[in-house]
């Protein structure tokens, strides 16, 4: 099969948003564009590139090439537009105008892809474009192309990702060097590691973009942010990390996107994952996303997850793509969500749980503790007592049980006068040895 | 751009190869019809597989598919061919033949692709067809479509896999539990881990056969199996086990590609890997490929690199960008050498080395020895002495040296009287703590 138009003799790029990794775009498409050509075919001439404030130096674009006329560049009629500008609101009307006028689209726009990626998908089809967004999740870490194409003859059942490298980079202080939360945000400021408004990061709701984005590839069901369960770092003490220490855990946020028999559940909470989990390896700013599929097993991506080269790297893979798809006339592929599975909420989850006690001393303690846990439904794995006297604790792993029944053995749990205080609860994923 | 042929309403697929991952196609072709067809657009039929003796019961096989004309079956004019029969001929003449017919091909066939990937490119350039390959390396792990698309914006510095499951897992065996190699040979024979040929396994050259398609991929150079320098796991003694456990290292057999300022080098041996290396972490029968690239840095993919189940699951996510290809008119990937950088012998590769001696505990040795690294241009990073009297033993670490300094060093060691045995001499990679 040929395609009815001539094959283009070069092709045109124009770029919306001239930030840390627009900047990194240029230079890379400037500095190997003989790479480019070879690896497309025909040459490869970016034409514009729009930016906010054309007043700001912009030191790597060529000023003659800048503008800020974002619709005009949107609307241009470049073989591709690159979107990396971020946010809902332009960057959504320029994507849809930018298709409308014939152009495939790549993005690095999580926020905006798990808010309405239908709206992207919808024009990608009825204007025979394409839609690309490897970048939008775990930077430079091949995530996206193999959830929609290597996988694509297969049944994914479970991802789990860390998909947020600050709070990941946190954590792994936290842990390693027994710094306190406080300590770790102070850190993290400093090292310019997060958002400007950080509750994006340590809040979890950057995590939760990425897992909707995720969960929606994974079981061919449409997934919103406004699905997924968020819980961020922001509770995670000190005595949390060394009870996760003492068990053989480590604790990381995740991102868990997981097919059960009733549907899909999407959330993201810190959890306690063993050590031998290939997880627990991912340490400081990294990222990784483990995946269960029925026919290819467990996998595991590993790398950059942000910056500005690798999430270049990643919009450069997909402008080829693209690019590759222009001159075959060839589509990439679309909105994938045939399965229209039911997306449950977080009262559906059936997860481990740890919980931290701290008891009082006495004769009978245990087995009011284990009546709570079992009058709720709720079955123990492990028990930990540690200490005595004034300084009793005790910890107990549980099997899976729902959000539900945990939440009624906590409040049961508070009420029992052998217990003076829960230290903490956290769920525990990741079978150990897996 | 649209097709200028009209859209079929169905794609036929053919199968050349009946054994356990063709019948695992078959399997999950049929229980998940309704799937693929959503995924895919149309349904997908399959119309026969080929195999060698019809005599042979084939559970999970409709008989009515089943016929020994693989030639007839290659040529039937099938959207997609599927060759999971393996080996050089005749699966090269079937594969050529088919695309000759205006098929595109699925194949697994590592063995043909790092011998001949050549003529298949041309072939299927020639007709206007695609040629996927990702059940070729790693099984399960998507690797191929992350070298040829997600990183096609990037530029790819080195390569290191472990691609072997078995000598992986004989490795982890001798690492773990302190097994001799004759022990883990026996026991991954008795678990039927090993190929009926097994120095393909031990040998390194099957090792080898991926290295050269990994090594192509990412240099956009052409390496065929004869520029792999390879050497197998048979030569790894407990005394080498033992000295990278005290150093803090643990043995792999890695498949290596690098780009250096005077061209491509392939290499499959034994190496040293620092225990904090995300390499060292892979245990068992699992593989996983280490990735540095210019842009995106450092990446691993992790995951089952053999058996029905995960290489069928690669099988199939090709077959499915293969039949989109089909419906959008579109074309895949094809042969990428424009680099054309020159591909050198192991002579040309510097690496760090581990050189275990056993030594004359008498005044002055370490300086004889010294002297030796020193004179042949090879510089020492650490050494650690062990015991004394007629136990002493000496272990040098070395900076980068080339492959013939190395050598010129050993002879020279093995001439010296205060040198008794060398003990053992093996690579070391990966930057510790990266």
């Amino acid at each position: 099969m040929s395609a009815a138009s001539p094959t283009p003799t070069s092709l045109r790029v124009a770029l919306l948003g001239g930030g840390t990794v627009g900047t990194e775009v240029v230079r890379l498409l400037t500095a190997d564009s003989s790479d480019f050509s070879a690896r497309v075919g025909v040459p490869i001439q970016l034409s514009a590139v729009a930016v906010r404030d054309l007043s700001k130096p912009r030191p790597g674009i060529p000023s003659s090439l800048l503008t800020d006329d974002a619709l005009a560049v949107a609307t241009s009629g470049a073989d591709i537009v690159v979107e990396v500008m971020g946010g809902i609101e332009p960057a959504r009307s320029l994507i849809l105008a930018a298709m409308a006028a014939g152009s495939s689209v790549v993005t690095a726009n999580k926020a905006l892809l798990a808010e309405d990626g239908a709206s992207l998908y919808e024009a990608a089809r009825k204007f025979g474009v394409d839609l690309y967004f490897e970048a939008a999740v775990a930077g430079a870490i091949p995530l996206i192309r193999p959830l929609r194409e290597s996988l694509a003859g297969d049944q994914v059942s479970k991802v789990m990702g860390i998909v947020n490298g600050t709070t990941n980079f946190m954590l792994t202080r936290m842990d390693e060097d027994g710094a306190d939360y406080a300590e770790v945000f102070d850190e993290a400021n400093a090292l310019g590691y997060l958002e400007s408004d950080p509750t994006l990061d340590v809040g979890g709701h950057d995590a939760a973009a990425k897992a909707a984005i995720i969960a929606e590839l994974a079981f061919h069901t449409r997934v919103t942010i406004d699905d997924v369960y968020c819980e961020g770092i922001t509770q995670v003490t000190s005595t949390d990390i060394k009870a996760a220490q003492d068990m053989g855990f480590v604790i990381k946020l995740l991102a868990v996107a997981e097919r059960t028999d009733a549907g899909v559940i999407v959330r993201v909470h810190p959890a306690m994952v063993p050590r031998d989990h290939p997880l627990a390896s991912v340490r400081l700013s990294f990222n990784a996303v483990f995946i269960e599929a029925e026919s290819a097993g467990q996998m595991m991506f590993y790398g950059r997850g942000a910056g500005g080269a690798p999430t270049a790297s990643a919009v450069l893979g997909d402008l080829v793509a693209a690019a590759r798809n222009r001159l075959s006339g060839g589509q990439g592929p679309g909105e994938s969500t045939y399965l229209d599975l039911p997306v449950l909420g977080i009262g559906e989850a059936q997860t481990r749980y740890y919980v931290n006690l701290d008891v009082a001393d006495k004769p009978g303690v245990l087995a009011s503790i284990a009546s709570a846990f079992a009058e709720n439904g709720v079955s123990i794995q492990v028990v930990r007592q540690d200490g005595h006297g004034d300084e009793a604790g005790l910890i107990v792993r549980t099997h899976k049980a729902s959000d539900q029944s945990l939440r009624q053995t906590i409040d049961a749990l508070s009420k029992l006068d052998t217990v003076r205080r829960v230290l903490g609860v956290m769920r525990v994923e990741g079978e150990p040895g897996a």
